[in-house]
């Protein structure tokens, strides 16, 4: 049995793009958060309901893999499914399509449940679950991990401040956020003339409204290695592979 | 004759909303750029045939009334026209409607067209304005100005740098950030439990990326006075009125 599969069409905008006129990974993420919440809202699994178990669902990591980010005006295609999970691990995929039903992106997430009573994470209840027609498994799949940063070499470090409108209607920053402060400490011009083929982030810490964070590169050529730091405590590490545009 | 209208419907998502589940002010002036950009491009006016001209539109003045802020999951309807124009302005009329019709919100914007050639405000080309059929005028309605800062009253200050996220496709900031930075010096407190009614903002001069901006305020109960200044240049002045949610 294979886990209900979820699509909906968008059109790319142009505050969704950069400079360069295509889709940025911060929206990249943001999308794979709305269709998975879409397919949640359809399936009666809306944050209220989730929430009234005791426990709200947390991205942990993301392994992106990018053909090509799509260009504004462009209407593409999310699908997603909540393929498989185990006691403590939800494990779900993401797809972004062009028109012709080609991939321009595909996309693995790992996602924990909290409880509000313990702020740790949960065993995911099975009612959560079975909706989505997700395979119970003991073998779930390993997403890459980032790598540490080399501390040998040149660490670049940028401030930014958590705002207020960061935050989510859940109350925390929206992950998305991350990808602004990791990728803005790279110069525009390697910005305007690179493209991320290969994304690995895992979220370690939570930042909150009003902290200051560090975010730290160091960049090989073609990767880039990032961490986002809350005084000695990683919040986020990242590893980008690029590829000449 | 009347201006041609231009109509869509759109649907607010979570990224677009603040952390009461409402559209943020920044996302309701990305949907007004959004629509006229559609109407343009069905019109044939899109980017590349302006600048063909020798010039590029420059938004410098905006008014906003707002009665309700709609809500994640809501679709609206945006709607516009080109209303009237002179030798250097446009003005242009922007609605937000509910499923029933009803007004969201109201704005106006006054429009220049910049040569490329001199960096100054253009006489705006004729077949620019044809297309919209938009009444040519030599009375043009004024919008409120935003009032200057009392600097006699308790100025807070906060610092932003412009980051590569900021910068359109055209390689100027999108305005709507100037939001985010004039309204996240206020407490979340304030901006949690108040409703913005009346906006006004003037763009006086650009910024550009990795300038560093100061966002200025002063508050005096339910209007705040608003600056963001580039050294002791100011690049946007704004007023904003608010009512207890």
């Amino acid at each position: 049995m294979s886990a209900k599969e979820y699509t909906e069409d968008h059109r790319i905008v142009y505050y969704e793009s950069d400079d360069t006129g295509h889709l940025t990974i911060a929206m990249l993420i943001n999308l794979l958060v709305l269709v998975s919440d879409d397919q949640s809202n359809q399936l009666g699994m809306d944050t209220a309901f989730v929430n009234s178990l005791g426990v709200g669902w947390v991205v942990t990591q993301y392994h992106l893999q990018v053909t090509r980010r799509p260009k504004t005006g462009e209407v593409v295609t999310l699908k997603t499914k909540a393929t498989a999970y185990n006691r403590y691990f939800a494990y779900r995929e993401y797809w972004l399509l062009d028109a012709q039903g080609d991939t321009l992106a595909y996309a693995e997430g790992i996602w924990v449940t909290m409880s509000y009573a313990t702020r740790k994470i949960a065993t995911i209840p099975e009612e959560l679950m079975t909706p989505y027609e997700s395979e119970k498994t003991g073998k779930l799949p390993r997403l890459p991990r980032p790598e540490r940063l080399d501390t040998a070499a040149t660490v670049r470090t940028q401030p930014y401040t958590v705002r207020y409108f960061d935050i989510d209607n859940n109350g925390h920053v929206n992950n998305a956020h991350y990808f602004d402060w990791l990728l803005d400490t790279l110069p525009a011009d390697f910005l305007r003339h690179h493209e991320p083929t290969d994304i690995r982030i895992r979220f370690e810490n939570e930042v909150q409204y009003g902290h200051q964070v560090a975010s730290e590169v160091v960049q090989h050529d073609l990767t880039t290695q990032h961490q986002i730091k809350l005084g000695a405590t990683i919040a986020a590490l990242a590893t980008v592979t690029w590829r000449k545009a």
